[in-house]
Parts: structure tokens; C-alpha cells; sequence
């Protein structure tokens, strides 16, 4: 529920009117869940602009590199 | 990678040009995951068409609903 309340807060308090809600690797549903409830609970108004998945390169600690799925959403009023 | 196979054999075979790749709570991250690893790695003139998010209401044993948010993801060739 903080990022629900973090990006109400941040469509109530800046001039945009547009939030992109990112997450990478097994967060990304977390991701979809806050999208999901900022729209259909708190902000009707509010629709899925564009959703947009990537691969990014993340170091490991032994400095290898691990491919993570990302998932960028962007709200827009 | 069986969904990794799964997808690829689905472009394969069938003489469609789209695969749909769907999932719901924790799975998304997977989901990503496979389109991404298709892309990337199999089959590079795939192209992901369109992503849509919902919610889906699912019983649970106590015959309860619980709000369930779910992703597709349309790949075209």
C-alpha cells in the first residue's frame, strides 16, 4: 500500500500528469498490483498509458552479470 | 524455459503470427520473464504488440472472492 499512497501522492502534488510505476524481477507483479489498485479504487480517472518490458543487466557480487526482466507502467490523468 | 519452449513452438506450428503469453499474481514477473528470453534470445523478429493489465476476481476455498491482478502479453512475429 506505499506505493499505492506514493503515487497518489505524487499525481495530487506535481504539475504532471504522469507517473511511471517501475519494478525489475519478482517485484513486477508487485508493480501490476499497485497500478491495478490506484486505478480501480482510488483513482478512476487514471488509465494505462503504455506499459513497456526490457532486460537490464544487474552485477552479481562475484561481479558477473544477471539479465532481470523489468516492467516500466506509466499512469497517465 | 518450458513456456520459453512452449512459445516458440507455438510460433513454430501453428500458422498464426501471435502467441499470447498470460499470468496472474506472483507468475507476472514470469511471464515478463518469457517474452523477454523469447525475444532476446530465440526469436528476435518477435515483437511484443500490445501488454494489457486486469484484475480478476478468484475464489478462494471459503468461497470468498479475492482480487487477483493479471498481465498479457501479445507477441506478434
Amino acid at each position: 500500500m506505499n506505493y499505492v499512497l506514493a503515487v497518489i501522492t505524487q499525481f495530487n502534488n506535481s504539475k504532471s500528469d504522469e507517473v511511471v510505476v517501475k519494478a525489475r524481477g519478482r517485484a513486477i507483479s508487485r508493480a501490476v498490483d499497485v497500478s491495478e489498485i490506484v486505478r480501480n479504487r482510488f483513482l478512476p480517472t487514471v488509465n494505462v498509458a503504455s506499459i513497456v518490458t526490457s532486460t537490464e543487466e544487474v552485477p552479481r557480487d562475484d561481479g558477473s552479470k544477471a539479465a532481470v526482466s523489468s516492467l516500466e507502467i506509466t499512469l497517465r490523468k
